[in-house]
Formats: C-alpha cells, structure tokens, sequence
C-alpha cells in the first residue's frame, strides 16, 4: 500500500528537492498539492514556509512533518488546525553539520585561525599566542538535537562547555542550566556563545544588550539559532562600543538579509546565508519515513512538537 | 627526595617556558646546563632541538625526553648514546589541539567557508552547494597519538574516515591500511587527506607526486606532520598543473619558511606557521612526571621511541 504524501512550500519545490531521497522508500510517495485527486484523503504533509492557503483543500490532514528543523513559522500558520500534530525535522547529519560549523567558529577564534591570511600575505612567519581548549569555556544556548551535538563535538576537543536550556540537568557531564540566573552564569565565563535555540516566546530576543552586558567582552558569539533570537540593533551598538568582539551571524531578522543592512560591511561581523545546516534528500526522506512508519503504528515519532512550549 | 632534570634547548629556555607547570610536581626541579653542579650525576634530561654538544656534559643521561611529538630530529643527534631511552611527548591535549586545526581545514573546506568572506564583501546571500559529510570522506595518514583523535574527532562529525599506518588494522570501526597498496587504496576516495605522520626513513618524501597522482584533483591537502615528508616542488607543480584542489601547510622543509619561498604567494596553498598544535606548560609538565614516576618504578613509560623504527 502506498501513503501519499503531499509537498507544501512556497518557495520551493519539495518534491523534486527530496524525490530522490524518497525513493529509497516505495511506500511513500510525494504528490505536488495539484496532483493530488482526492485532497480529503491526504492525511500527510511535509512543509516549509507553506502559503497561507496551504492547508484548506487538505481537510483531513493528521501530520504535518516539517522538513526544517525550527517550526517556528510554521506554528505561526494561520491555516494551522488543533487536530494535526505537528513534527520537527530531527535527523543525526543535521546535528552533525550544525555541530561542524559551530566547531569551525570556536577553533578559528580560539586558535586565531583568521589572523594567520594576513600574516601570510606579508611573509610573516609567526605562532600566535594561544591557550590551550581546556582553558577556553564555551557556552551552547539550547540543548536539543543541535545543541547537544555541538556541545559533545567541542567537549571531545577539550573545551569546557555549560549549557542554557528550558530545564536544568546534566548530561554526559555537561551542567545544563535554565532561567535567568542560569543565563547569567552560563554567559559569565564563556569565550564562545554558541546560539542554537528554538525561536520561542521564551528565547525571542535573548541575545540582546542586557546578555552582551552579560558576556565577557572578547567573547565572539556564534548565532546560528533564528534570525528573532537576536536584536540586531544592540549587537551592532555593542559592537561599536568594542564588546563583544566579534560576532558571527548566519541567520538574520530578515533572510536573504537585505543588502542595505549595516551588518554586511561591519568588520566585527561575520555574514553566512543561513548555511550552517541542512538534511540531504536521504536523511530528509529517512526522517519522515520512520515517523510516518511510528506514526501509522502508534508508536510515538521523533521530533514531536508541543505547540504550547513552541518546539 | 628531587629529582633534578636538565634542559637541553638551543633556542629556548625550557626552564622559563614549562616551570609554571612544573610547579605542580614539586619532586621534579628543573635545571639549566649552567646551574648543575654534579652533571655526572643528572640522569633526565628534557630536550627540543638541543645543541650539538648538549650531551658532553651530563655523561650519566638515561631518560631523554622530548617536549615535542615528533623526535625525528633528535634521533640524528649525533651525541645520542645507545644506553639513553628517547620518549617523546604523547599528551591528550596535544592531540586535541591537533584535531581542533584538522576539524578546522576539514569542515572549511567541505563546506567551503573560504569563499563567504567574499560573498560577503559583495552582500550577496547564497548558500553554496555542499554534500553530507557522509559522502566526503577523509584521509588520515598516520595513527598515533595525534592521527587517532583527528579521526575520531572528524568521524563524530559524520566523515567517514580511513588511515594509513604502519601496520593494517581497525580500531573503533576505522579502517587502518597500510603499505603501499593500502596508500593508493586510502587516497583514491578521500576529499581531504590530513597527514599527522611521524617523520621516519619510511615516510620520508611521501608526499610527492607520485602520491598526488594517486589523489583525487578536488582533494585538499592538510599537511601537519614534518616538513620531510612533503616534496614542495612536486606540490608547487602540480597545483600550477591545476590538483590537487589547495593544500594547507603547517610545517615546511625549512622553519621559519623563508621569505623567497614560492610557498607563501602561491594562490592555493595556506601557510600557517607550525601551529597546529602545542602543549601548555601544564600538560607537558604532566606528561614528563607521570613518565619520570614510571621510569623510576620500573613501569612502561607513554611515548618511548623505538629507535629502529624512528618513532
């Protein structure tokens, strides 16, 4: 029996994005919203960014599987219903990305690795003062599938690492802390703010004056979290008032950031186009279909989303 | 009862550089050449690049032990004496350090963040087209200390990792090939090769154009072992014949690299200056007690040289 999948996205086409992927699972089969024949009987959707309308032909949509890992947009949808579940993309390679490029921040800017290009250019052969990791704290704000990846790859290059989450624990040895005191402590030591929350009620605008106020002021935060986490205003005026020292930004209030924004020309900022993750066809196709598999059999999926919590 | 310990360094002075974390093991006392007033009786001594007659004077050494991974200089040392067992330093922090800067040119690479800076100098917003880590894998030749955490460190991020050694084996579900069938079989796939080689008369000079020809055209090159084992003019040719892709070189056949070499200006070679890794006072310190309690109980030290195999 074959489970039709429907593709809903503004921007792109999802079916031909992850088809391929999906071929490795012939029960599953994604169908373009203008394909489908019978909209009352699709019961699935994968989304991103899907238009405001996406959801009234479909009106008996159950699962709603975004392929992003932050929903969100999506829990902003105004076609949102009560009765579909709504499930987040959590897949290991995701982590694993998000995990390298945060990894590439700390040690270029621990190691100074930025610096050497100049030294370079001018034939200067030089070995920048260094410490070594275990000396080099870095906080990782959000601790999910992302958060968890990028904290144990930097532990096992021997940086300490605290962590800020909704709940206080510990994990792997790692202190995990919450709440505002929390946030203050885990901001208070750290070389390297690593940000990969979920967008919430809760997190909107934490990485503002009062946490740069926080932060030791030669720390370079790595936001790579939503654009809505961070008040780009008060970064910049930190900045310009020499803390922190330095910034590197890969998602943005507005994306693709608009090119009069004052952050692509600041020289204590560093511009990436929302690219430190993404799932291939296969790991995309891999997640959905073992939640679609858990999902038929009533078995609880991965990623489920508690809409009241926000991720 | 102290156990004194000789420093033996042309260009530093060891005393000044490791006694911050020789205080921490107040049974140790270390000593320049100068301050021994008994050097028949000093049996340890601890060298980087010692002079030519450092031995001479201290006829009793027995323990000689480098604060720095790779002795392949001081096994020529021409005052070496059979009777002096050579340990080298083998610290985790050292390895890790090694690992943070191979991560580094790893994920810089695949994921090409050389080219953002330039994107963003021209405020354009693209997000360049990478593959999964699970399709780019990643060479390690050399599996010591050093080549172990480099692989293990790039195989948590999803590369999938094969090594050459001196001897075929598999450690944690990595494959170790070697000779030179196991070289070309270990080169033919990988998108980065990462060289942490000891530099030994079997290693000598690997880097050459023979191997190059073995490489993938699109295949960095991370050269952090010895300068000996890199032909640089075969490297300087066959990157102007257009592969391998780039090489990032660390350690040169002459350090500090001279100014006129064509190295410096080439446009697809980074020169970095031997910083791939290092030991703080601390670790070495830590490194050389641990390895002087087991020298005088008898015990196997961590890091003893064989000299026949040269390291």
């Amino acid at each position: 029996m074959t489970t039709d999948i429907v593709c809903l996205c503004t921007h792109y086409d999802l079916k031909a994005l992850y088809g391929e992927g999906f071929a490795r699972h012939p029960s599953l089969r994604l169908r373009a919203p203008e394909e489908v024949k019978d909209p009352g009987k699709i019961e699935i959707a994968i989304a991103f960014n899907p238009p405001p309308d996406a959801f009234e032909r479909f009106a008996g949509l159950k699962l709603l599987h975004s392929v992003g890992a932050g929903v969100d947009g999506l829990l902003k949808h105004p076609g949102l219903r009560p009765e579909m579940t709504v499930v987040r993309m959590v897949n290991p390679e995701q982590a694993r990305m998000m995990a390298g490029f945060a990894v590439w921040h700390v040690v270029s800017w621990h190691r100074r690795l930025w610096e050497y290009p100049g030294q370079q250019a001018r034939r200067h052969w030089d070995v920048l003062d260094v410490s070594a990791p275990s000396t080099f704290p870095v906080a990782v704000l959000g601790w999910g599938n992302m958060g968890r990846a990028c904290g144990e790859a930097l532990a096992g290059l021997g940086y300490p690492i605290t962590a800020w989450a909704g709940a206080a624990r510990e994990e792997a040895g790692i202190p995990i802390l919450a709440g505002s005191d929390g946030l203050a402590e885990v901001l208070a030591e750290a070389r390297v703010v690593v940000n990969v929350l979920p967008l919430t009620a809760a997190t909107a605008g934490v990485l503002d004056a009062r946490c740069f106020e926080m932060m030791r002021p030669d720390a370079l935060l790595v936001q790579l979290g939503r654009g809505g986490h961070l008040v780009e205003a008060d970064l910049v005026a930190v900045l310009d008032a020499g803390r922190p020292a330095m910034a590197a930004l890969d998602v943005m209030e507005t994306e693709p950031l608009p090119s009069e924004s004052p952050l692509w020309a600041h020289p204590r900022i560093r511009v990436t186009p929302h690219c430190a993750s993404e799932s291939s066809a296969e790991a995309v196709a891999d997640a959905v279909a073992a939640n679609v598999v858990r999902w038929q059999l009533g078995e609880p999926m991965t990623g489920v989303v508690d809409r009241s919590r926000g991720y």
